[in-house]
């Protein structure tokens, strides 16, 4: 069998990024740890750990946390049945999108969190990362746009989320008084999470205009909402998260073709043990309390 | 001179992280993108751009960027007495760390949006890699934690947010009935941002604590305020962030030796042109509302 206590140095040094920390997290020296990898990497021939500019692991490396992480997940179940084993602390790594992470994910899986004793490592991810995330065996499950699994994984849809364009009334005053079009468009300045944010272009396309518009660049679920409340930009936000603003009136609707909706979908590991099947169960069956039912939705315009 | 063309493709790839994406920016074919970047390098005899895995600039890529990016802080400053040379579109790159981005910051420069015509890209790092960002050039600007300025920049305090450690009633009732000691610590799941975030680790150890603790990983300051809220573990929070929640009891405050302080300062280049300067005097002046005062903070504990 393989030697754990190497593929655990490795782990820790990894999920902690840098060896002082990952020792730390054993509770061992730091000496020790790093004699740890350098026997895993001669016993392999080959690195496991980038060490600059940043510690990462190599696709070796990857591939064998992934399967470490299988391992756990497995050994979890078996404590079900043999408790004395060991301590239950069971990890579970999800990537996910930061509008849901935002607004409805942690009310969703609190009531499974109080039966099942787990911790969640959550890395926040746009969709083509997410997948790839998963592939390199990162991370145990996906929360993503495409309906499409991969090799060795499931997808279930679980609905879709809402985006309603807003601004405050005065942003609205100043620059929509004519109406949302090509010329106001080009004047006023959304809001746009990223590069890899097409929402607010999304938007605009479906009101006919295809050039480029000025706007701010915000990474930040809530960051984004608060520069939009503080009228700094227009921009799509979820209806979760913009509800109590747009019945107070502290935000307005824009003028729209129809509300824009992302579907999501839930992908994990076929061989992820009993917590992964049992967590998969549970999102499918509450999600609808803040997801949107995809019949009938267009996956080109985004509209339902 | 340069040939400021070629300077921008290379930009907007970058901006966009896509040829596709960066020419439709610029309003170009994609190959007359990758023409101007093929000549570029042609000129330099170096690469600009790793194309793998993912678009970003190479060192020598990125100082040409930096170089741009004061060129057009400096344009800026002359659009204002020559208004006819050109459209007044201005970006700021600013890098920032996520609680302040989830909290205060998008009120704060909201009247200094209303007064400039400005743009904002901001970009979240926790203060090592906003630090290296400065260097390098791709931010004009960052908020971190260090005093000490780098070469051709200066800092300025603002001032400290102040954390919390919070939980919901019934968390608190669950693992901290006898009180917060070494093992309930070691019992209590903690939520932690990420491997850079110490501020758990803190305040714990200020508690006695040094051994590793339980906990999950969210790298979002909604998300990670979120998951206490739904009861999944405690964790410190801005004070900005929880005041509502405290007030209405959804939280309570856990014991402690004292709350914790994280100093901001605020670093930006010299020679970042007018915009920048008059961004800085509106920060140092108006951050006090939200910001504690450092008179009096030790640096080892991050107590106040």
């Amino acid at each position: 069998m393989l030697d754990y206590k190497l593929l655990e140095a490795l782990g820790a040094v990894v999920d902690q990024v840098g060896f002082e920390r990952g020792a730390q997290a054993l509770g061992l020296t730091q000496s020790a740890v790093s004699q740890r990898i350098k026997l895993l990497e001669a016993r392999l021939g080959q690195p496991v750990l980038v060490r600059a500019p940043r510690i990462a692991p190599t696709p070796l490396g990857r591939r064998l946390l992934n399967h470490v992480q299988q391992v756990r997940l497995l050994e979890h179940d078996l404590l079900d049945h043999v408790p004395s084993l060991g301590d239950r602390e069971q990890r579970l790594r999800i990537a996910l999108n930061a509008d849901s992470l935002a607004t409805w994910w942690s009310e969703a899986v609190a009531p499974f969190h109080q039966q099942q004793s787990v911790l969640f490592d959550l890395v926040i991810e746009d969709q083509e990362s997410s997948l790839k995330r998963m592939r390199d065996g990162e991370v145990a499950a996906c929360l993503c746009t495409t309906p499409r699994s991969i090799q060795g994984a499931r997808a279930r849809p679980l609905g879709g989320m809402r985006y309603r364009p807003l601004a405050t009334p005065e942003f609205a005053a100043r620059y929509f008084a004519n109406g949302v079009d090509r010329i106001s468009l080009s004047e006023a300045p959304a809001v746009v999470f990223g590069p890899d944010d097409r929402l607010q272009h999304r938007y605009v396309a479906n009101l006919g205009v295809t050039s480029p518009f000025p706007h701010h660049l915000c990474p930040s679920s809530e960051g984004f909402y608060l520069m939009i409340h503080a009228g700094l930009g227009y921009g799509l936000v979820p209806d979760l998260q913009a509800r109590p603003a747009l019945e107070s009136g502290a935000l307005v609707e824009l003028e729209s073709e129809s509300d824009i909706v992302v579907p999501l979908y839930w992908h994990y590991w076929r061989q992820g043990g009993n917590i992964l099947e049992a967590l998969t169960d549970h999102l499918t069956r509450c999600t609808e309390k803040w997801l949107t039912d995809l019949k009938g939705f267009d996956n080109t315009t985004g509209i339902l």
